[in-house]
């Protein structure tokens, strides 16, 4: 039968926007009440999470010339990846090269090729829990094992770095870092990530950092990258453009070998990196094309007061949830756009755990959480606070009024 | 050791930039003769093959309009997937819904895609020699076996269906046909396409069409898609906005179940792939947004004129090539961007191959052509005739001096 041809396992992981299309599906439009939704790090729906004009006119300027209509070279465009590596080379000790730099279609084909480059015969590697569904996704299709280090929820969600020598054999190839941390918020100190890379340099294995919310700092530690301590340990760095730029739909991502002692650069792993990237579908010529202005003329005070609305939504977001008493939040983010938030079920009169929460808020009130099963963690939710401070306000509200309805102690 | 887990296996494919590029650095500067690039399927540089302006200010419009800066859902934006489903049932005597257009960066990733989807262990696919070698590379690290039939030259480049036969056991999943060809140039008929998918039913198994060319059809057969057989056969279609609309770069492209059976609908099949494309980086989102207004108001004439130029640049391209003694063609393009041309190295004093021929030329004229191997074919070389009609006649003429200063019967 051709139809046996089909019949293929498929990973059974959860992925965010799976339940997110679910959790959207399951609002009642009886209630007419507004959809806010929470679940997603996209801010760009909302008009104080709008990119720098500046930022869309490099782009009509490129495609409008005509010139970049045709293929890139499946690395990227040179001065692409020239620009890149002289952007992230203001905040490392060394300079990288442009050789250093592969240009890929956003952060999530950034993830992807990091994974199947370093895939092979019993391969494992290490992501942190609570973490990024992709990696896991990823791994799967690539039949490489994943293992789960736990973030520490009491010490700022810092790598338990116990777990990681525990975890490591022989086969472990890399851990995983995101840092500003997706989904919990967490800026780590340049300390704590020196003692990452020495973990990562005692057990002999490769570092992914994954800064795609690079700069999207606003608490008490500056963000740090991993490749500060490349020397030290080779560093894989994943980016993009999405969000510190606002730009997450252009796809416009990099994945750079952060290796100043050149591990990555013997010629056979070169050789292995070019020839994935020719089955790749990289991003637009033109979107490339337009990243060296992007990077030079966006002006600083669009990152300041971008900065700025994260840091005010943050605290709106942190201060409405000490008001919702199921709700426990261990750590106030200091970056990225969301928060972790403990969900103490037991406050509750008929709700069984996260995601029963998350589908009756979604039912009642039109808000959608993401539910912390999806990203490693039961009966914890994850709350995006880069949203419109109204939207916010109205959305933790509802919340609050739906807390108050399932509450054993009903309060009206 | 670090640099012990980046010792991996890597496909020893040749790929084509690969090839190119090497060519391309091996280009004596010293003769100040301009290059001219016969080797890539990327007519973008030449003035006659510009993309039309709506095409353009469809993209500006979207890119403009600020609401499509954020995400789209992995599968593509809606209104783009049901666009691009009614332009294909165009020709089908059935009609596609947006459930069976997923969206991809370009073609390329459509390839990817297919083959991955299809990948699982001893799994193997047919693919066509002379072919393109992005679907070998792709297969190497996906782990998919491939198997070549042959294409006939005599026979207009068709498909060799013993071959097939023989070819086929319980873990052939697929076979690839390029219609119109690359690298040859063929259009089949309706009849031939026809005997391919009771080929396939046969045996068992579904048929990958890259048509990636389609419609770029010039001589006596018209464009027919395989999806006109999907009912006999599970069609999976790939295509793209890059040859048709002339912009490669864009990175537009789709992956298509061409299926009115709905083999590929049954839930555990859409599961898998749609969670392959939580993986994949698509398309930007501007850019997918664009396209119900690219297909529905780009002219007719935009079309024909292209055709008539591609028409006339073939023409250009077979008579010189019969001008040059080395060369036989046997078989004028009836389509597509590149014609497949067999060198006869006998008659040359001091060319081993087509790889030497190659990098001779390149050295010696300034001039690229793509030596058959990389394609599957030793001692035939494949010609882009997608070029400037003056700088493909200036090529073909340097190619004849270069015959001319190295046959063993130097003419002057």
């Amino acid at each position: 039968m051709v139809n046996g041809k089909m019949n293929m396992e498929t990973p059974t992981n959860v992925t965010i926007k799976g339940i997110l299309g679910t959790l959207m599906a399951s609002v009642d439009e009886k209630k007419k009440k507004r959809l806010i939704s929470l679940g997603m790090g996209d801010p760009t729906a909302y008009s104080c999470f709008t990119t720098n004009i500046v930022v869309q006119d490099s782009v009509v300027q490129t495609l409008e010339s005509q010139k970049f209509n045709g293929y890139s070279p499946t690395v990227g465009l040179l001065q692409t990846r020239t620009a890149i590596a002289e952007y992230l080379s203001l905040n490392l000790p060394y300079k990288l090269l442009e050789d250093d730099v592969y240009i890929t279609a956003g952060c999530t084909q950034a993830i992807e090729v990091a994974i199947s480059i370093l895939a092979r015969p019993n391969a494992n590697i290490l992501v942190p829990k609570p973490g990024f569904p992709i990696y896991e996704l990823c791994a799967a299709f690539r039949n490489v094992e994943i293992r789960h280090f736990d973030l520490l929820p009491d010490k700022g969600w810092e790598v338990d770095l116990e777990a990681v020598d525990a975890l490591t054999d022989q086969n472990t190839v890399a851990i995983v870092i995101i840092n500003p941390g997706n989904p919990c918020g967490n800026v780590y100190s340049y300390q704590h990530l020196k003692k990452i890379a020495e973990a990562a340099k005692k057990n002999k294995i490769l570092v992914i950092a994954d800064e795609v919310y690079g700069h999207l700092a606003f608490g008490e530690n500056p963000f740090v990258p991993m490749g500060v301590f490349g020397s030290m340990v080779p560093v894989l760095t994943l980016g993009s453009l999405s969000k510190r730029w606002l730009v997450p739909g252009w796809r416009l991502g990099w994945f750079v070998t952060t290796d100043p002692n050149g591990i990555f650069k013997n010629a056979k792993t070169v050789e292995r990196i070019k020839k994935y990237f020719d089955i790749c579908g990289g991003p637009a010529t033109f979107i490339q094309a337009a990243v060296p202005r992007i990077l030079e003329d966006t002006k600083k005070a669009f990152f300041t007061s971008m900065l700025c609305t994260l840091k005010q939504t943050c605290d709106i977001c942190f201060e409405k949830i000490n008001e919702i008493p199921c709700f426990t939040c261990p750590q106030k983010p200091q970056g990225a756009m969301a928060v972790m938030v403990k969900l103490n079920v037991s406050l509750l009169k008929d709700i069984s755990d996260d995601i029963d929460f998350c589908f009756k808020l979604a039912k009642e009130e039109s808000v959608i959480l993401l539910p912390g099963l999806t990203v490693g963690l039961k009966n914890w939710v994850r709350i995006t606070f880069a949203a419109e401070p109204s939207s916010l306000e109205e959305a933790l509200d509802r919340i609050k009024y739906f807390y108050q309805r399932h509450s054993h102690h009903q309060c009206n």
